[in-house]
This record gives C-alpha cells, structure tokens and sequence, in this order.
C-alpha cells in the first residue's frame, strides 16, 4: 500500500505493461482499474478503455467506477454500489487523498500513449455520484482533477514553534469552494444565513456563507449558475448537501421530512434541478 | 467601481504612470494602494515598495495594509485598523472576490519592473491577520495567491435544465481547505468529531471533518505540520477559527469563556501556537 508519489517516478514515465506497472508499485494489481482498499482510500487508478462511460479531458476525468458488468461481452449487466474499490475512491474524496492516474493506449481518448501505459502523476477526487450509465444501470461516479501543484510543499522549509525547521508539510487539496458572482448576490439577500438551520458564522471582519450549487458547475452535470440552482448555505450544510448527506423534495422538506429549507418569495428554486441532485444520491 | 479583469487588458501589460492606471481603470486612485470599498471589496493593490513589511514571493504575496504611517517620514507610528481599505480587503477574502495586483518600479523586489508599473493579474486574498510590524505596531496583513486559472470559466458551456446554452459561469476561489496525513491521523483519533461542537458529519460514504493547523502552514506563519498544532474542526469552526472570532485561551478554555475545547489525553496541543494564534487576532 502507498498513497502519493512512488519515490522518483515523475509523471510522464512509460511502461510497457501492468507487469511493468506492478514491479514499479506504480499499480499493483494485474488486472483491477482500482487499486486500494475502502478505508485507507485509493491508490492508482488504470483507464485502459473498459468503461464507455469514462471521459478524458486531461487534466479532468469523469471515471467510472467498478462492478456490474459482464465479464465476456463487458456490458453493464447490474447497477453499481459505493462498496470496496468505489468506497476507496470515496474514501480519498473525503480525506484529500491523491491518486495516481495511469493511461493505456486502450483507452483511446486523446490524451493516451499510442502503446502501453503512462504514469500521468496525482489527482485528487473532486467529488463522486451515481448516474444511470449508457447501458441503463446505476454507475459509481468521480470526478478526478489533476493539480501539478498538488503535493507542492507549502513553504520551503516548515519551522516549529522553537525556531528549529522541521519536516516539511506535504499537502493534498481537500476541498476547493468556488464562488461565482451571482452566488454573492444570493448570500446578501439571505443575509448570510444558512437556508437549512439558520446560522450565520460571524467572522472578524464580516459574516461568511456559501453558495452552493445544486447541479453542480462544471463537467459532466454542467449546471447553470443561476438564482434557480442556487442555495445559501452554511459550509457544514454545504458539504452534506454535495456528499448527499442532504436531499431536498420538490416541496422543500428535508430528508427527515419534517425540518423544510427556508426559502425567500423572491428565490425561485428549480425543482428539476433538485430532482437532479437527489438522482444522484439515490 | 470594478471587480476582476479588465476588459482585453492582459497580465504583464506596462503603464508609465500611476495616471496611465487610471485611465485604463486597472488602478482608479491616483495615491492609494488599496482601491475599493469596506463593503463591495478591493478592486486591485498597487505593490510600490511604501511599506517594509511587505513580502513578494511571485505568485505569492504577504501584504500590509493601510494606515498609521508618518506622512513624512513614511514610518509605522500607530496601529493598523481592519477598516476602509484594509476592510476592502478583508471582504474580498470573505466573498471569494479576485483583487488585481499591480507592481511597481519602487517596490523593489526581484518581481518588480524596472521602470513605471505593470499589471499583474488576478490574485486571491487567501488570509487575513494583525501582527507587529517592524516599527512595533501593529499591521493589518494580507496573503495573496495568483491564480492563472483563477478565474477560468468551469466548463466551456454552461447547460440549464432545459438544454439551452446558458451564460458561462465565472468562477474564483473562495476557500481552499488542505490536508496533510497528519490531520488525517488527527480525524481519526476524534473519530471525526469537532472538537469544539462534536459535530460529526455523516455523508453518503463516510464521516468528514477538517484538521485546522492552529499556527498556519507556510509563509509567513511557517506553523509545523505536527499533531500538537492541529484540531479537529467541522468546517463550521475551520471557518469561524482561521477568521479569529475562534480563539482559545492556553486552559483550552473558548473565546466566550465558558465552553472548552475537548482535548483528548494523547493529544497533546502546543500552547504556544494557541497564543500566535490569539496574537494574529487581537
């Protein structure tokens, strides 16, 4: 088991097969896209063309996880589940884990090598979902993001508290919040309170909140940034709500079916758009 | 009054003259270095060398606020107040707000240019704090981070619900929340519970918290990445301790006095971070 960078392997390296892959402990299983285990999280993932679901934008994945399919034809045969390697890649989304991301020349998208495989180096699992995939069944959704910044130390030499330097920190990206100027817009007219319990966090300097988006910005879910698909929400609301912690009905009501989101008279919210985020939770 | 880029003015363009800012509204005041307001935010700072506290590391800025020099001899001769401008800029970091950075000749860094000014691009305030310059006041800081990407649109389309294209959502960066493997031993000795509200977030797929360093990470705090300067915070608390209206008190003991941090007895808590970390508020 190794999480992160393997030694001096840079990213860009080639190997000839998953033997190769294996020796090197780049990805140490010979056949699995998945290496690691559900509580200690991810360690490499192989995109090789198994799953036509996946997509490749380079530097952003949408994989798909593992499980349901038929082993002669390949098609997806039953829905997936977040358990063992699916709860691994959940597993590094919530603890900031990096991955290793390996391509091979089966996976034709255009960031392949023409043959064998490439360690194209760490990305870290922006969030996760599940979908209806092509064939019709449920699949395990990630969203990776390569970031060459990841494992960048935070300062060239860390110093305690006695002035003694001491090891340096390595840090991974847990969670970025992104802010759009509607989202600003929505939080002033909430008064920066949080749509589900209230709270507004009073920092030095001026109250904070933040806007979340319910079909989420960005590939694949492409989300409008509109009022409609917006919420005004505390940052522990917020990640329980993109963790699917927190699901809202057409009418308001929260998962328990008894607390009700706060909604104002002048924010419409667009109940297809909360269809789409309990979809995918369910 | 403008937030963000302006229009096709691109980072690295040269101006003669704090007039030649003006006209292009890059810069719109002609003495300030800090331009906007205590409540829409800052619009951009100009780095020109007026203050000896000022670091620049490129990409990466500690910044020193407004106020309290001798108009003569330029020295530190009162306190620093988190008011106005210094205000504007505090907002900008609460609301995820992108500030244009501007350097001139005069700052005298190995990032300045040699002559007149030069427009720097999109940078986010990533943190604010007081500390004792170096004439023995106090100064209100700033730690600005470029962003190439900064303000890069998620995705080249934005869909609405009903498959129209919608206007392309821009997006900054309001918080960035990162991890080390230390914090996440940390979350597992508090199974995950906040160790100011015992919070634990249950989201589909497993519990999440943060681990918040109380002396922070990299310039120019240089906190350690050790467990006697970490907590365990749901990001409620993250938010209200990095923003200081969290602080607590070397008998654990919070800023109301009454409630206390529960500390576990194999985690010992350094507290001499606890006073830098009070010491960044007062």
């Amino acid at each position: 088991m190794a999480i992160g960078a393997i030694d001096v392997i840079e990213a860009g390296t080639a190997f000839p097969s998953r033997r190769a892959l294996h020796d090197a402990r780049i990805h140490s299983p010979l056949q699995a896209g998945i290496a690691g285990g559900a509580s200690v999280g991810a360690e490499s993932i192989v995109l090789s063309g198994g799953y036509i679901d996946d997509e490749d934008y380079g530097d952003e994945l949408i994989y798909t996880g593992h499980g349901g399919r038929d082993h002669t034809s390949g098609r997806q045969v039953a829905d997936q589940e977040f358990t063992r390697q699916n709860q691994a890649l959940v597993t590094s989304c919530l603890q900031g884990l990096p991955v290793r991301v390996i391509r091979g020349s089966g996976h034709q998208s255009a960031h392949s090598p023409s043959t064998g495989y490439r360690y194209d180096g760490l990305y870290w699992v922006d969030s996760y979902w599940k979908e209806r995939g092509t064939h019709g069944f449920f699949v395990c959704r990630f969203r990776l993001v390569a970031d060459p910044g990841l494992r960048g130390d935070v300062s060239e030499r860390q110093i305690d508290g006695s002035g003694v330097p001491a090891r340096r920190a390595e840090t991974t990206i847990l969670r970025v919040i992104r802010e759009t100027y509607l989202g600003k817009r929505l939080k002033r007219m909430y008064d920066y309170r949080c749509q589900v319990c209230g709270t507004r966090l009073e920092c030095q300097g001026g109250p904070y909140a933040e806007a979340a988006h319910i079909r989420p910005l960005g590939r694949p879910h492409d989300g409008p940034d509109r009022l409609e698909n917006l919420l005004c929400l505390c940052p522990n609301h917020h990640v329980l709500f993109d963790k699917g912690a927190l699901l809202i009905q057409d009418d308001f009501k929260l998962t328990d079916d008894v607390a009700c989101l706060h909604v104002r008279r002048d924010h419409r919210i667009d109940q297809v758009h909360l269809q789409y985020h309990r979809s995918l939770w369910s």
